[in-house]
């Protein structure tokens, strides 16, 4: 049987038909995937209509409530049980299901996550962990979550599961570690990082190649990319942030007098294959490592692409069994330790 | 009696050749500012030969040692006496100058920055604090420097002294001051921020308006962008590095084919006057706020464009008395607590 992936088809930005179209090409490109969609029967069945699928790859399941971002996220995943997120989570939850994609609330995601779905086996910790464009390829930023003020103990965990991700996701060898910090020397750090450099030096089934300065992560100089959920939250949104507004002040420019729209013609197709590398549609989103089952965010403004780039990841993390894993990888370093 | 400027002509990537040019440049300019140059006196002599300046505003003083960035900064700043940086540094302590700049080792600029000129009256901690680039101008970041994991007190601090900075070099009326967040909302962040939050509500000197998300700084939203300095020093390397990486692709891209190459040829000029905007070089480098007296850390490569620029900056911070009016925000915010 092929992975079993639900979708959450409400609380995106652009509503349940980027999730149906996605599915729906999904199913297609993935002949061993079945899909299962949450949210509103009646509309999720109109929009289904316009396309041809294998309906037995593919089932609705209706639900009354929905979770947007104004909801306070814990609140809202105790008491909303009847809405997409909530339903879809249990779907894992009950082992009906293997993994969960959602465009909706982060909070919520991560908060139903954790109450619904559950920490595997010797997690202290789930890591949010997307992938960053780099210029050799992708890194793996971990982590970018809720776990604000992580411990040393947890940051050596994130870099085990990141490392078995890379390995098993994006078929990198022997992944490099670097955890994030104000200099190259060992001696420099916050309190967090000079106490968790020694215990990654230690562990030998991590390639820590010691610290990576934020400059060097767009030139992929460390395949998975360790720190503290505040500033890897701070790096994936400056990621973000800046990338779009340098590339509108270039749009602006170049488009800015007669001569340079001519010239903007002629370097649009080579200029967009290059863009479109940044964009977050192609990266399918950001899992959740650690739970009992595959949990992925994708943005909120996620386009049909994001969706069936997370569908492709699912897959893969299913298929090549990266749960059980990541739980092998941590139960083997507790008994060594 | 004009500003007098300290140039600090060794551990620059490029030498002492751009500092002279640039003193010479910023001279001109700038017909009110006296300028002393720290280095080697015998190759400073020659380059000053091929230009014609004021020469009763410009000295040179002879220095046998130099710091370089794999000295150890502390070290060399207690043992190196007659380097460059100790000897300028030490201008300012004896109140022979009023502001230093510097191209060399950051580390070895903050120790004796700390050691040499040392704190003003009331200051906790003395932040480094860069202008960033964003699509309405000029972000003050506060703080890049080297107080890790600073207490709320402190950060309430450098928010006074970048709205003070602003004000007065950048001529921003009432500098909006947000403090770096992972989410928009109060009840968001880490321990540091939770703590800091109200404490800045609380401050009627300070336009405080919340939280900023990384990904909000390149748009403008805050005039003073405020952080603990590893979270900063992210920031700021991710900034460069990030813009660094993007244009290089785009460059790359748009001369990859012969049609592009001549699109790329069209769009030139206006391409260019943009990345001028991203450039370091037009920014006049980081000053260090809180001392008795300017300290201004210009990028490893700075160009001449830079010390011109840094000339500006200690000018117009010394003529505003900057450093006065940061004493007396700090001493009226003490005794109203």
């Amino acid at each position: 049987m092929g992975a079993r992936i639900v979708i959450d088809t409400i609380g995106g930005d652009n509503g349940a038909a980027v999730c149906v179209e996605g599915a729906v090409i999904g199913l297609k490109e993935n002949p061993d995937v079945s899909l299962i969609l949450t949210g509103k029967k009646k509309e999720l069945d109109r929009m289904l209509q316009e396309y041809t699928y294998d309906k037995n790859r593919l089932t609705v399941i209706d639900c009354s409530e929905e979770i947007t971002c104004h909801d306070a996220p814990v609140e809202a995943v105790r008491t909303k049980k009847d809405s997409s997120l909530v339903v879809g989570l249990q779907q894992i939850k009950e082992g009906k299901a293997d993994a969960f994609i959602s465009a909706g609330s982060s909070g919520a995601v991560l908060a139903g996550a954790q109450f619904i779905v559950g920490r595997a086996k010797g997690v202290k910790r789930t890591p949010l962990a997307p992938l960053l464009p780099t210029t050799e390829g992708n890194s793996l930023l971990i982590d970018c979550g809720a776990n604000v003020d992580a411990k040393p103990e947890v940051l050596v965990q994130f870099a085990r599961m990141g490392s078995i991700y890379m390995q098993n996701i994006m078929g990198v060898k022997k992944p490099r570690v670097a955890i994030v910090n104000i200099g190259a020397e060992e001696e420099k750090g916050n309190a967090l990082v000079k106490a968790t450099f020694p215990l990654l030096k230690e562990c030998k089934d991590i390639n820590f190649i010691g610290s990576i300065e934020s400059r060097e992560i767009p030139f992929g100089k460390a395949d998975v990319v360790l720190t503290e959920a505040f500033v890897g939250n701070v790096i994936l949104k400056l990621y973000e942030g800046l990338s779009k507004m340098i590339l509108k002040e270039i749009k602006g420019a170049i488009t800015s007098t007669k001569k340079s729209k001519v010239g903007a013609l002629l370097i649009k197709k080579s200029l967009k294959k290059t863009l479109n590398r940044f964009s977050a549609n192609n990266k399918g989103g950001a899992p959740l490592l650690g739970l009992k089952g595959l949990v992925v965010k994708v943005h909120g403004n996620a386009k049909k692409e994001e969706i069936i780039s997370a569908i492709l990841q699912c897959k893969t993390f299913v298929e090549n069994n990266v749960s059980g894993k990541i739980i092998e990888g941590l139960a083997a370093q507790d008994g060594e330790q």
